[in-house]
């Protein structure tokens, strides 16, 4: 029995050096990614750095006597405004700030008010009214919250509102001096969120609007990458057909498929930043979302492109592809020509000349396919180039099936064309 | 010059009145839209009403004298608590309540503890240690955040330890007994907290597991039901069509195309609600996940379809698509068939002999599409079906141009079809 005891406590040794190990590996994972992350962007660490300077700063309203007592012991909400409303971007920053003071302002207007009527209607129905007040706004603003333009831009507002209202209509019980509570809580959470603004704004701001830019042409060259990539894979002969690098390349479109709340959102803190770098106040941000919904019905044709024909079952011989092989690689070539080229445009924002010439020569291209399409099989056109000189005879012999993946993707291409062209 | 003037006044007055039955418009528009909201989904509606009681119930803390000073005049965090917290389903209700109590418990007790070490390591090393140790928290925690186990699931109790600890350590200044301080405010916290885990649970609940499961079953019935239409839609004759209500029922399938981040969303909170009708606590939300995944790309393919098929300029004359017609249609039925099964199961939650039944006809469907299109064009095979009696003789007078959307059509059917299988 000694023998199976040390046997049990050996098992629960070992049982115990393993999750402990388990442990450690996944704390090191962890770390690792942090560490990651912070490399790869040190704008994001910059953040957390500014998040402490701000809040350092504004616990200088508890540290320092005098002002601890200007404003009467709320030095609290100013550390709570901070915390609250501090947000990645300059964008998200202003409008979160604008809605808390906002709303904490009307907010608390709204009560001394009612604290006023209820004081001038005596006795008995001053808690009526207070308690019937707060649960009457409280249900309307939260109800409020799911209208969808109040939603989009209001939403932290409304709830700081009720916030607000609940707090200093409440606090009326405790207190003698409601105004001068209210005023100083409107004050507090001002300081904290003007240094908010402040400190987002002058230590390397990150604004909504470039990262929106950023996204967008970022996105369109992947989207061209794709594009390019896909055909290649598609048109390529098998002996040189390398999955691993390409296969990555061609897997840029999915950042595309699903950026639609990302880019609203960042849209939406754009409209709120002030004029910075080439981006004037009233930059005309929807035009963003525009594009961005193109490219999204484009990344679903690449999507459907991929799966009907890449990674299709049916394999169609090398030979079958030859006749529209060159046609569609030129069409796949322009379409993505004219993405990238779309895509400095947005970079740089001038005007060019170059991306009416691109779209001329996709329409050109797409044209071309079709007309080659249309005149077949009934006659061989006459046509200067080689590509489709034996094409008639090619396609004759060959089985349906064998034609339908690649006239799939002729299709598919053409369809892209069309909504490369709606974006521009 | 009077008569000018007159005309002056008289223009200002129109303009004032045409802004203020423009700005009356614009409210009503607003009171409408509010009442519909209301109407057509009363769970909104309750869910403030519900805010409200949980608010009321709250600030009884503030009403009730021995309630007050239990508390030490720290009832505003209950009250901040529930404004907070109380989201609209419970899976979000107990993840922020959880969140928020961790937070503030561990940052509080960490705070005492940092207030600790700086009182016994000497005077002037106190106000450093707690500066520097609210600074280092800060950075550490804001940029916690950015990494995405963390931002999945404890975003919110981030900001909070942030924010706890903070108020903590800076109140060291001016309060004496910190530990009472912060142990105050953990309990009106857990009162909030608790509060309105307790009313979202007890009123009507809206549980995000059930929102995320009628979510996917509504969009797998959207999704059939755009299937079938798209393709009767493609293969009706000219003279039926008829744009309009059947061109709703089209658009089903955009609801699916951007609903990856609301369903990750409900997936996460879902799984913090304990059992409740038919789901257990471990129900394996995941999965719907998956299923989602599967369908968004069907939805891609039916974007493509749409696009390159049913809006596509090339007009294809009705005989061309007679060959293919039935056999299409009898495909895209099957597959709706599949999806809808699928959602019945789904709904049912029971496993279902059809379902492999109505997969297995449809996989008959495809192969026997892909059958005839191998068969074509060499020799007409004799098919027990009238549909393909004629084919190889139709489609070998047509163009090529005529048959490439038919052929794209039968080949995204065919890949919906795979999709359809994998989601099974």
């Amino acid at each position: 029995t000694l023998t199976s005891e040390l046997g049990i406590f050996h098992k629960s040794w070992l049982s115990i050096v393993s999750l402990w190990f388990g442990l450690m590996s996944k704390v090191c994972k962890f770390v690792r990614n942090a560490w990651d992350i912070g490399v790869n962007d040190p704008g994001k660490l910059m953040h957390g750095v500014k998040v402490g300077a701000a809040l350092s700063v504004v616990s200088l309203l508890y540290y320092m006597r005098p002002l601890y007592y200007s404003v009467g012991g709320n030095a609290m909400w100013a550390v709570l405004t901070v915390v609250v409303v501090f947000e990645n971007n300059v964008g998200a920053t202003i409008s979160k700030s604008f809605n808390r003071m906002m709303a904490t302002f009307l907010a608390g207007a709204l009560a001394v008010g009612v604290h006023w009527i209820g004081c001038h209607s005596g006795k008995p129905f001053e808690p009526i009214i207070i308690r019937a007040s707060v649960f009457l706004l409280a249900v309307t603003a939260t109800f409020s919250r799911f209208i969808p333009t109040i939603k989009a831009r209001f939403d932290y507002g409304a709830s700081i509102f009720i916030l607000t209202f609940t707090v200093v209509s409440v606090s009326s019980y405790r207190i003698d001096n409601l105004f001068v509570f209210a005023q100083q809580r409107l004050s507090t959470v001002a300081i904290g969120a003007s240094m908010c603004i402040l400190v987002s704004i002058i230590i390397s701001p990150i604004w909504a609007g470039r990262d929106l830019h950023f996204h967008i042409t970022c996105n369109l060259e992947k989207l061209a990458d794709s594009l390019d990539g896909c055909v290649v894979e598609y048109f390529k002969e098998d002996k040189d057909r390398n999955h691993g690098e390409s296969f990555k390349r061609l897997q840029g479109y999915k950042c595309t498929l699903n950026s639609k709340g990302l880019e609203e959102s960042l849209c939406n803190f754009a409209r709120w930043e002030p004029a910075h770098g080439c981006f004037s106040f009233r930059h005309p941000w929807k035009q963003y979302l525009k594009v961005g919904s193109s490219m999204r019905s484009c990344a679903s044709c690449i999507e459907a492109l991929v799966g009907s024909c890449i990674n299709s079952k049916i394999k169609v011989h090398e030979s079958t592809k030859q006749p529209l092989r060159n046609l569609c690689m030129r069409l796949s070539c322009h379409s993505s020509a004219v993405l990238k080229e779309l895509a400095t445009i947005i970079k740089s924002m001038r005007r060019s000349s170059r991306l009416l010439l691109l779209t001329e020569e996709m329409r050109i291209a797409a044209k071309e396919l079709q007309h080659v399409l249309k005149s077949q099989p009934h006659q061989p056109i006459p046509s200067p180039s080689p590509q489709n000189f034996d094409f008639t005879s090619t396609l004759k012999n060959l089985r349906l099936i064998q034609v339908m993946p690649l006239l799939t993707v002729t299709s598919l291409l053409i369809e892209i064309a069309t909504w490369v062209e709606r974006s521009v």
